[in-house]
This record gives structure tokens, C-alpha cells and sequence, in this order.
């Protein structure tokens, strides 16, 4: 996919009010790299509990407005993002709608598209575009935000037929402001791609982790430790995640099984050529993001 | 398995010579170290480009023997390691046993034991004894070496019931004196142990590269790219090393099957409590050794 370059630092001046719901690892790291790269923008933090909200404010500090009633946060706001998990997007949507009538736009950073995104479309209008950074960690919460956190990562825009043009353009200088690339796919398209490009691998090293005997753990090496490092996600919002997006990620699994096969077969016959094509083929491949 | 710790720094000032079968990322991990941990150590290093021997040596300095013949260097030698890939060492045990009549002991730095320690402790007698440093990373080759590759490392000696105490000792402390941890296991518990641990591992992120489709390898995020890092392993090596441990990771395959198997039948039922089960299972298992 082409990936369009950031134009970094660029703060985005016309920006006046910036809704974030979900003070997480994500929404938690878009509010620390507000003051650097959308220094003129008022912000409006939603989360469950208004303790936590607290703490935010008082890491922030006293400029934004805080609340635990989703209608009050978005009114007025210029623009929305959604940053919590996504099963719950929907609800927050429909309590918003009505009162976030300011609003350019609306977003969100969920790793699912697909339908999700028509039926947030549907609720919300138009105005509403699906974005998906791919930036994180296995780590979660406001604690573990930080303003770097999209630097160079790649964020994933999903317009429909119906997404007009300068909300793809305000979305994407959004991403762009805080230092993503940019591309574009189709919702469903997303949803296929992620399933093998980071559901899989999660649910792998999941699985990864499982195959090894509670006394063996202790012997594991680097490569164990990089490769199930994601198995640490936050077992909540990935299941979630997984949930939403079940017939790509079966379709995922039954595409890893065949590989693993492939393999497996080259190994019964004792046939090194092919073993080593494949894994030749992988590293090469693997290689050109390294 | 229990570890035990290292006394680090621990110079061994009895070790009087060194030779070094297969100065890659291994062996020349442990020459590097070796003026820190063994500076009373002569070195003497085999490997089969001459080429590759003086880059070797002009890095070391001058006080190393060099050459391509295995029997020259297992001359005098009081301690012998192989640290070339694991199926050309029975060839290079069979050309040095008579020469190497003064070694203390003999070891190497192979990934698989089994079968493979059977047939060196046949060639080379009761003084050598299998280890297995659970060190290294997608790199190889000399450049790749550094002295601090074995801080904290786990190394696994594979003891069979003929391997004598004073051997188990001197191999165990030359290991520590580089930085590992030590444990030691039965040949054939270690393989399959390691294949779980390591060689499906591996396997599994050459899988997962070769299901993700080549325009959509530019979206990875991080998770991705540390879950398939190893794949960019040496294809050559890890070709012999999956060939040498075959049954041992046929069937890791198998289990890591049933694994993804039970959270793919959790997807098809939209039973989030199993999948979520197995998620924390496996990230509260994986924090153990985060």
C-alpha cells in the first residue's frame, strides 16, 4: 500500500477543540503529544471513571475538561476520536450523535473496520471516518502514554463511497500531525489485512506461549521472548478486538496452519531444499521492514 | 529447571588454551569475551575460509593460532568447543580426536543435543558434554560477535550417565565465566524442550511473514515486527537445526495446532470467556519471565 510521508512536527492550527474518548495507551498518548504538535487546541477527555480522569487532568494540567458523560464531552467539540475498546464504540456513538452537531469530524483508533465502521457511519454520518494506527505496545493505560508513541507508524484511513473529500484530508493531517504515515484501504480490505498482520501474530504467540511447559519457561532466549512479547496485550481489549473480527482472524489461522504444514511436510520427507526455500523466502522477506 | 547464577566476572586462570571450532556469532562471541573472563587463555581458532580466520585474528589481536585444519587446532588444546552448525560437528570430532588428546574436555554451542550427543560422546569419549547457550539473535557472522551476548544467558549442559563430575564442573564454569546461567537436563529432554522453546518459534514467525501478503507488509506495526523478528534468522543454519531435531518439532507443531485450535473453535462458538481465558492464561504465563 502506498504510504504517504509525514510533514513533522506540524501543528495543525485550525483545530479549536479536540474530543478524545478513552484515555488510554492511545487516547492517553494523542493528549501527550497535543501540547507539542496541536498546541492551540481545548481539550474534552471521556472515561469511565472520573478517578482516572482526575489523574489525567492533573498529568496534563488545568486547560482541559473532563467528564464521565459522553453527550457533555463531545458538545462543542470540533472534532471526536474514539480510543476505547471497540465493542464499545457503538453505544458512545449513539449517546453523542445529537450533541456533537459542532463536530468536522469524527474518528477512531480501533484495530477492527470492516462493519463496524458502516454501522458507526450509519450512526454518526458522513463526517465519520475510520482510522487505524498501527502504533502500541503490550503495555496499556494513560501511565504508559507517551507523545513519540506514533512517530513514524503507519495509520490506516478506511473511507466508504460516502466519505467526503475533506474529511479524508482533515483525518489524515490529523494522523500526519502526530507523526503517522498515512494510507488507505477499503474497511473490510483492513480488516482482512490486520487479521494476518497483527491479530494472528497475537493469538500466535498467545498459542506460543501455551506450548511451553511452566518449567521450561525459564530457559527461554531472546527469540522466545521478542516473539510472544505481544502474548502480554491486555487479554480484555484483545479479545475484543479478536471477537469483532473472527471470520478473517479463522481465515488467518487456516492460512498460518497451511504454512505451518508446508513446513511440516518438508520435515517428514527430510527435504532441506524446500525447508530452507521457505525459510529463505521468509527471511527475505521479513527483512524489507527490518 | 533450577538456574545457577553466575559469579561474574569469574576469570578461570586454569583454563591454559582454547580452541574455537567456528568463529560466527557464537564463537566469536566467546573470543571477545574471552580476554575479559579467561585472560590467561592461548586461543586457537578453526574455520573453513582463511580469509575469514585473519579478519578473525587481526580483530584479536596477534596471540591467536589460526587454521583451516581441524587437527592442528585440537593440538595441545586443554579445552575444545564447536561452534559451527550443529550437522558438520560428528565430521569435525571424527578429524580431531586423535590429536586432541590433551583436552580437559570438549563441548559445544549446538541448539540440538539427542541423538547428536550420543554420537559425539561416542567419537570423542566421556570428556566432551553437550551445552546449549540460549544466546544469539537473527544475526550471524563474526561482525555480529560481542563479549556481553552470554550476560545472563541460560545455558543448558546435557549430561548422559557417563559424563564424569569433574567435566560437568570445569564445562559448567566455563560457561558461568562467560555470564550464563546454568541447568542441566537428560539429551532428549532438552530437544524437546528446545523445540518448543526455540526451533517452533522460529518456524512459526517464517509462517506468519509468508501469510502476510507482500503489499501489506508496510502497515506492520511493532507487534508484528517483534513477533516475526527471528525469521530473519540464517536460513543454512536454521535449516540443519530443525532437520537434526525433525521429530521433536513435528510434534511442537502438532501442540501448537491444538492450541490455536481450541481459540479458533472459542471464535466459531462467540464464546469470549474461553478465548479470554486462554488470552490471560498466556500473557499472566508470559509476564513471568518479562
Amino acid at each position: 500500500l502506498p504510504l504517504h510521508g509525514q510533514n513533522f512536527p506540524r501543528p495543525l492550527s485550525n483545530l479549536s477543540s479536540l474530543a478524545v474518548f478513552g484515555p488510554g495507551l492511545i487516547g492517553g498518548s494523542i493528549l501527550r503529544a497535543r501540547g507539542k504538535f496541536f498546541p492551540g487546541s481545548k481539550l474534552r477527555i471521556w472515561g469511565r471513571s472520573h478517578a482516572n480522569l482526575e489523574q489525567v487532568k492533573s498529568t496534563l494540567g488545568d486547560e482541559c475538561f473532563i467528564s464521565t458523560d459522553p453527550s457533555e464531552v463531545a458538545a462543542g467539540a470540533e472534532a471526536v476520536i474514539f480510543c476505547t475498546p471497540v465493542d464499545s464504540m457503538e453505544e458512545l456513538a449513539e449517546k453523542i450523535h445529537t450533541s456533537a452537531s459542532s463536530a468536522r469530524w469524527f474518528t477512531d483508533a480501533g484495530s477492527v473496520k470492516g462493519d463496524l465502521v458502516l454501522r458507526l457511519e450509519k450512526i454518526l454520518g458522513p463526517r465519520y471516518l475510520g482510522s487505524h494506527p498501527m502504533a502500541g505496545s503490550e503495555k496499556t493505560g494513560f501511565s504508559s502514554a507517551s507523545a513519540g508513541l506514533f512517530t513514524n507508524a503507519v495509520c490506516i484511513l478506511t473511507p466508504t463511497g460516502t466519505t467526503p473529500p475533506e474529511v479524508r484530508r482533515e483525518v489524515g493531517e490529523f494522523w500526519q500531525g502526530l507523526g503517522c504515515r498515512i494510507t488507505e484501504c477499503d474497511p473490510f480490505q483492513h480488516d482482512e489485512m490486520v487479521a494476518r498482520v497483527s491479530h494472528l501474530p497475537h493469538l500466535t504467540a498467545a498459542a506460543l506461549v501455551e506450548v511451553v511447559a511452566d518449567e521450561a519457561l525459564n530457559v527461554a532466549g531472546p527469540g522466545f521472548r521478542d516473539s510472544t512479547r505481544i502474548a502480554m496485550g491486555d487479554p480484555e481489549m484483545w479479545t475484543g478486538i479478536l471477537m469483532e473480527n473472527r471470520d478473517a482472524v479463522l481465515r488467518s489461522i487456516e492460512k498460518l496452519e497451511d504454512s505451518l504444514q508446508t513446513a511440516a511436510e518438508a520435515l517428514r520427507h527430510n527435504d532441506r531444499q524446500s525447508l530452507k526455500n521457505l525459510l529463505s523466502h521468509a527471511a527475505q522477506k521479513r527483512a524489507r521492514i527490518s
